[in-house]
């Protein structure tokens, strides 16, 4: 651990000498995966080196699982479904276990996944015990000739499909929990009981970790040996979020977009910044139809239209290139990076 | 009304002569509307002219409102807003009262608005109780910093922002409970039951129509005196949905946009492919990023990247400049436009 904790600071640190200019240059890539994991207040010395090891192991875990898939010629939404598993398995981010609290105690979570060759989508919201929302997107995106489920409605659907349900219990963490109750909109007593009885049901095996996160959103962006693209995202949306509402994880067009003439994109940050922008389909758009390249669409995007608007948050993209490119205008972003060389590169700030 | 349908029918036989080229020409106004009543399987004579008739005097109805309010300074939203509540009010459209029901037998409502000045955005889907949905996305665009609120979450917000509720039944009309029942995938007895107790609890007054037409969303795309933009969508989706599905009227980007330097939007048809195409935003990308007038962007979606998914359905669209748009592949669309002259324009075929 402490050996991988150490190169992987190597090329964090490399990569920070640059900061706007930290894509990979411009390269063709038979294949190519870019991950995202939250972008937000990250401040160098929010984490001890400790706990950054585990941040950057775990994105490096879901990188080696996605190039292994595409190297023995799986799909690109299989391999977008694969690493988001990883990453909502992970009580390390804000998705699947380890998702944020609602203000009613509740834990409501939001995907959705796209393939770029057939432009077919899934997109579910406000789901509370599916185990890995992002497998039931793309049941929806698959077994359906729908694209948008939500609530009640889009468990009943991944319950006919047989995707996998678990307690509600399972997504609470003591990180999340305490975040939860020092916001001073926590609400009363029953409430909060029902909160501590959610966690209560966890065996303890839960990491504590440090809560200054405050998004943690996951996503990817897909170029598989086929040539194809797909990207995918997944959230637990807001802490202390009411009424039901969405962000752009689960918007096509906002928080994900897949097209295989131009590229595929995963958003994070203050979600309705993204869905007033479109996003993801903008960065599209411009290279579409204005012909600039992935990097200097997605960086337009982020550092040009952003700062219009005073957007917050960030993407990764992958081109029909296997060109990657990420950008954020926030203090960091969890991501990580790997093309056919197998050469996984993970980052926070 | 004999005079009025002889006038309106001169208008529609004129512009059927040349159906792409229907489009108003380019020209200048101080402020304009076009509205949209849905796109479908609208051959002639699937209405008698009685019935044609209504549908163009409600039409002309909401136009002549919004033109009004246009005239006297009302800002493009408030116009937006007050047109879909007409047409909302109406049973002639798949919107507020005269929704398609659900396949459990409830009725679920979806609507959105933007305001292309500020690019602020509400949106609302799933609701069974709000009289006029379209208000309700517009408090969530006005009184919350939020966009996107669904199910019983957005009810309670509308609740808390004292927007008109009513109870379910008023929303049931016997052309739909018709059309519902006709559906071989009606559903148990208890569920018939119920469909048929909620349209009792109407009193008769209910205008009985034929039930040709399958798609009936509504929407209006307005620039006001002030050069800002705004458009808005309501709809009550389709016919015995489940698993609340949602299509593209709540959905920002794909069925409704504004954006004060291109277009204000609303679209209508097969949902899924106007979010697997983010149909609107991509007409102003098209305005945007490659220098398409209004009417060549609106046409090239329509009718050339619709043609490559077989996408179905129209949209109704207003410029910067006040040019009005209008597209749809499909047999027909109802729709109306105003500008500055007062003279109104409606046409179904």
């Amino acid at each position: 651990m402490r050996i991988l904790f150490f190169c992987l600071t190597i090329v964090t640190i490399v990569s920070c000498n640059k900061p706007q200019a930290e894509t990979p240059k411009p390269e063709q890539h038979a294949f190519a995966i870019a991950i995202h994991a939250g972008a937000g207040a990250l401040k160098k010395g929010s984490y001890t080196p400790e706990e950054e090891a585990l941040y950057h192991a775990k994105l490096k875990e879901a990188a080696q699982v996605g190039y292994d898939m595409l190297k023995r010629g799986d799909s690109a939404t299989q391999v977008v479904v694969a690493v988001i598993k990883i990453l909502e398995d992970s009580p390390l981010f804000n998705a699947g276990k380890g998702s944020v609290i609602s203000n009613d105690g509740h834990i409501r979570m939001d995907a959705s996944i796209m393939n770029g060759k057939t432009l077919d989508a899934g997109s579910i919201n406000n789901v509370q015990t599916i185990k890995n929302p992002i497998t039931a997107a793309k049941a929806v995106m698959e077994k359906s000739k729908y694209i948008m489920f939500t609530g009640a409605g889009a468990e009943a659907f991944a319950r006919e499909q047989g995707i996998e349900f678990i307690d509600p219990s399972y997504f609470y963490t003591p990180r999340q929990v305490a975040r939860w109750k020092e916001d001073k909109t926590a609400t009363d007593e029953k409430t909060i009981h029902y909160v501590d009885s959610m966690l209560a049901l966890q065996n303890g095996t839960t990491a504590w970790l440090p809560y200054e996160l405050s998004l943690g959103t996951v996503g990817c962006a897909v170029k598989d040996k086929y040539g194809n693209l797909a990207a995918g995202t997944s959230t637990g949306g807001l802490m202390h979020k009411k009424f039901d509402r969405v962000g752009d994880s689960p918007v096509i067009g906002a928080g994900t977009y897949a097209y295989n003439k131009t590229c595929a994109i995963s958003c994070t940050g203050t979600g309705e910044d993204f869905i007033k922008t479109v996003a993801a389909k903008t960065v599209s758009d411009m290279m579409e139809f204005k012909g600039m390249s992935l990097d200097e669409a997605t960086h337009n995007m982020i550092h040009v239209r952003f700062k219009e608007i005073t957007g917050d948050g960030g993407m990764v993209a992958v081109d029909a290139n296997g060109q990657v490119s990420w950008q954020y205008n926030s203090d960091g972003m969890f991501r990580a990076f790997v093309n056919e060389s197998g050469e996984i590169t993970t980052a926070i700030y």
